[in-house]
């Protein structure tokens, strides 16, 4: 059974990149001929958006698969559309591991006892796709329930070959108001995310492959650069995944202090501008909505580009 | 539109108890029966596991609807089935609305922005059963990413009528790790759930009915009694969710200190010790796998005898 953490870097190596695309679907923003198809084969409205999404992100997957190692779906997304929408995230997943690619689904989950084996067991189908019914290499995981509620799923990880993220410090504005508060740690004061990061590094450390990567990681914002480059030193066994790139307002320099001296160590996340590059400079009048995946496409190069000035 | 808080102590008014049932099914738990007639309708493993849960929890619904305001599914245990387990959820939650229960789904959902939208979107109907693909009255939600994250479910609260509770102290043996760090505020330490109880007794009386109680409320175990009423006294405007009764160790004494003078402004729940009453002392002799729903029924007019020595 191959380890989390040695499939994912396995696959940047491989690649030469760390750039994670996210699937963030959202019916609004989809190209035109990507509704028009669904409507042709499905008529309710969740149907519909269901198809929509299912068809966009296994089309953006197809055309990645080549360039990137990593794909993150949002399972928020689809949830919205119910049970179809559970289905197609079903089979986004299942079309990603088939095309080679490592599949973290970002759902935040976190519940205590055999409440979060549920949800481990739910998601982290690990080395084998067949492993779960939404088959993904790696899950996202809230910690505020505390260090015992990470357990079940670090063992089911352990288990299957799969890894988790614990959200450690965010990316979006308000990421402070709990995550920074700052307590007394015997002499030296320190603050919440730390002591997070301090249950992560253990929990990594203890599951480390024979690279000294554990599949434990963790999620660092990139808008927060300082606390980036403090965390990786802080947590030498933990893969990170690095949100707040591209839209949110991330640079790569920002995300440089992200990687360990090789160029591993983090994985780094565009979702908006990668999706919906059809609709946004500078593609929007070259490409549009019909050439919807050419944009795509060109929206991933560059931020591979973009990113290899600061990792491998 | 009705009020969350209001149509939820209309509910306790009308029972007479803050009782909560929790639907937490667990396959392996389940009545012989249950599981004998999932298998007459269908055969493959997880359509088998869904249509008994489904059954299953209808039918807890139809016993408790006389007798307690409110029903709190456990998502997990359905996601665990895949898109047939999400159906199943709502089914069950459509099943308990039609029975005129209050829905609390318990899903522990979080995220940053319009994804923290999407799943407010998803499960938060409200007043109208039919207001989302999930049509629950509330949704338990986890506070982490911080306070900006928390709005986007509010203002779905809110124009829905519908409500949230937010973690603060949960009921598990390791929910101090984060929840209890101590900082400094000012002059005097806090602990870190203290802080969140904070933003979130704020939101409740920005959001509260015309009988003083938001539709933003918290989860506080019962497992710990001394800071369920001190939390109880710092949130006036907080209705309050009490997981840890029963199974897990809390009693009718432990949980006084959640009410407020009326008797209300906190439910009470119980999962285990009712779902599988038929299986557990003192009902397993006397009912056993045949005669399950009269031992649920049992066991919740024990819970409820239980509770009105401390509420209403």
């Amino acid at each position: 059974m191959s380890h989390y953490a040695t499939r994912l870097h396995d696959a940047v190596r491989r690649t030469g990149t760390p750039a994670l695309v996210g699937l963030d679907p959202r019916f609004e923003r989809l190209p035109a001929p990507v509704v028009r198809a669904a409507r042709e084969r499905t008529s309710t409205d969740l149907a519909v958006r269901a198809a929509a999404f299912e068809e966009f992100c296994k089309r953006i997957v197809d055309v990645v698969a080549p360039l990137v190692p990593a794909v993150k779906p949002q399972a928020a997304f689809f949830e919205e559309l119910g049970p179809a929408g559970c289905t197609a995230l079903e089979r986004v997943i299942r079309h990603a591991r088939a095309a080679g690619l490592v599949v973290i689904c970002d759902a935040k989950r976190g519940d205590i006892g055999s409440t979060a084996e549920a949800y481990a067991r739910a998601y982290l189908a690990g080395a084998d796709p067949d492993g779960a019914v939404w088959g993904a290499d790696a899950l996202t995981v809230s910690p505020y329930l505390g260090a015992d509620t990470l357990r079940p799923f670090v063992d089911v990880a352990v288990e299957r070959g799969a890894g988790i993220y614990v959200l450690v410090r965010t990316s979006n504005p308000g990421a402070g108001t709990f995550q920074d508060l700052r307590f007394e740690d015997g002499e030296s004061p320190k603050l919440v995310y730390q002591q997070v990061a301090g249950v992560v590094e253990e929990l990594a450390a203890e599951t480390a492959d024979d690279q000294g990567y554990g599949c434990v990681g963790a999620v660092v914002g990139a808008t927060y650069p300082a606390e980036l480059a403090e965390v990786r030193s802080a947590m030498p066994h933990v893969p990170l995944l690095v949100p707040g790139y591209g839209s949110q307002g991330g640079t790569a320099s920002d995300v440089a202090g992200g990687f360990d001296q090789n160029g591993l160590g983090a994985v780094v996340n565009s979702s908006r501008a990668i999706n919906f590059a059809h609709a946004a400079e500078p593609y929007a009048e070259q490409f549009g909505d019909d050439r919807w995946e050419e944009a795509v496409l060109a929206a991933t190069k560059r931020m591979v580009a973009d990113l290899s000035a600061v990792a491998n």
